[in-house]
């Protein structure tokens, strides 16, 4: 599942992942200090950068512990943040995230770690990466801090796509369960569908429709479906799985993710009020550092492509040298257990199970 | 606007308050706790407490401070939470939420509050109440905590219709407007359509449609329109009123309210960890209460309906007494500004303005 490079600049041995170090809102300069921080951490990684070969090449030779342990790739186009991802299609082939990705394309990486343009980044893995036999739609799916075993749940889809039928939402479910099962180690993951309400009777049709579906089909794709779940399940230790269309997916997201960003700095308003809560402040220094790693978006970084040939690694557009960083180990971690093979297997049996279901379902009536 | 009761029981000079005491979580107990910090705080409120007579006449005895300020109107049905609204409607004239919004119709009060089912409470007030001339879905705003001047930002709609079209889309700009210019004295409000990018081709067909029309409007109606919002954008001070459909408003609503309360548990946690800490909790407690006081969702408590002859605050099904006051004191403050008159007025001029707009465009090609 590893791919071993023999190039010397690389290493024989290390995992490869393929980075690509434009289009992120603070430049290349921030891709390099967060792999370089990744490289510190694990001497197993090895990377295939992507970008303006000189200007790269500058900023990797400031960080010695980088010395060996990189291939950069020259690409002098950039996709930026505006940037249609029907364009880049088109006119794309010189931009480093056309060139990251191919990495994978062609074998030279099984993970590629991206801080551009979502749209541009989907589309151009699934022009160029394919959708795995089954899938009708990709997703992209998070990790939420949250009260379950895990210290997280799953979300999906957070943005890959704006619509979702009863189908698609089914297919995340299976998705969904393969990243917690191979991800987590979750034997039996709990899936939730979100809703307005948890009753049977509300929400959407499709919703409706979709519940039926993945009560059908629970049993033999091995998770627990827990039925509807609110907003406010999310974070909660109700589902290991939330799946979404990825219109709704978005929204929560980053409402939830603008919520604690309010309400950290208004804590930290609180205790600059009064010199009694500024010596609160810097007692409660450890614990507030602790929750802070706890929930801290920057270190659950890195959105997942699920349902493609090859795994791919979205880090936010505003990601620091942490973000990154967390990004790389993600991809590390799924590059490692063969996590890309383990869904396409997952997705192939689930497909030949619903069409067995189908078919049984057929001779019935 | 506020009604005058010359009864006994409510006194005459107060502002009326017609308050459904079945159909919360925690039962009419708290409802009347609720009612009773709302009694002892403001001299000026009289209330109209609809439920089983008996046991309402029980609970409120035993509050001396509701002697004389609540008239008791007898109704033996509650409606559950699990109550199909189109039951309601049908079977319902019996319940303490009918007798609740009878209250309105007749004008015996001009605000209504309930913590019950939020599905039946709109479909009654819809078909008892009647919609504004002008107005094809009403929808629930509700208040968010927010980086704004004003400290709060509107969100609608949040749950009173899973659908909504451009049409209602642009309504609820307009409401939403309305709301903010009379409940919270912005004079020109800032307008965002919540979608998953701020730019302009990004979104569902019908949200690209509402930017246009909303834009045309924006001049004669008043207000600024800021274009689209993302999720990451409804607590900032980027816009003041959110405009969206009922089935992303719920869903936002409930992970900004489950995002807090997660880290307002995590923090809690932190605090507890070491002797330190727990020293540290101690001197920061008066900063945690003024950071929790900010942003308790029990103070913001009361989503209002908009559209209807008349107003309806839904407080939380799971109020606790502080909920309920919450409700009770935007319900006061709504009834004495002349809210629902006011917003029937600008619906009004704004359809005429729709009109001529239209009619314009008509004869412009």
């Amino acid at each position: 599942m590893t791919v071993m490079s023999d190039t010397a600049e690389t290493g024989a041995g290390r995992t490869i992942i393929s980075v690509d170090a434009m289009g992120g809102d603070r430049g290349p300069a921030t891709v390099v200090a967060g792999i370089s921080r990744s490289a510190k951490k694990n001497p197993n990684i090895g990377f295939i950068l992507h970008g303006p070969k000189p200007q790269l090449e500058k900023l990797v030779a400031r960080k010695k512990n980088l010395a060996g342990r990189v291939e950069i790739r020259d690409a002098e186009g950039v996709v930026t943040m505006d940037d249609k991802p029907s364009q880049v299609i088109r006119t794309g082939k010189s931009t480093s995230m056309w060139s990251a990705i191919e990495s994978v394309r062609n074998g030279d990486a099984d993970v590629c770690v991206s801080c551009g343009n979502t749209g541009a980044l989907m589309m151009l893995s699934v022009v160029r990466l394919r959708k795995l036999p089954g899938v009708n739609r990709p997703a992209i799916a998070v990790l939420w801090p949250s009260r379950s075993a895990q210290g997280f749940n799953i979300m999906l889809d957070v943005g890959a796509d704006i619509r979702a039928d009863e189908h698609d939402l089914m297919q995340y479910a299976l998705m969904g369960a393969s990243y917690a099962r191979n991800g987590m180690g979750l034997k039996r993951p709990r899936i939730g569908l979100l809703n307005v309400g948890t009753e049977e009777h509300k929400g959407r049709a499709e919703l409706k429709a979709a519940h039926e579906l993945i009560t059908e089909n629970a049993e033999a794709a091995k998770f627990e479906f827990v039925g509807f779940v609110e907003g406010g399940d999310i974070p909660k230790d109700v589902a290991d799985v939330i799946v979404t269309d990825g219109f709704t997916g978005n929204i929560a997201l980053k409402t939830g993710e603008g919520t604690a960003s309010l309400i950290g700095s208004l804590l930290k308003e609180a205790f600059k009020f009064s010199p009694l809560s500024r010596l609160a402040a810097i007692l409660a220094y450890t614990s507030l550092r602790r929750l802070n790693k706890r929930i801290d978006p920057r270190r659950v970084n890195g959105g997942v492509f699920l349902g493609l040939n090859g795994t791919v690694v979205k880090s936010h557009g505003s990601s620091d040298a942490t973000g990154v960083a967390a990004a790389v180990k993600l991809a590390f971690k799924l590059s490692q257990s063969g996590f890309s093979e383990k869904l396409a297997a997952r997705v192939a049996s689930a497909v030949q199970v619903q069409q067995d279901t189908s078919t049984h379902g057929e001779k019935n009536g």
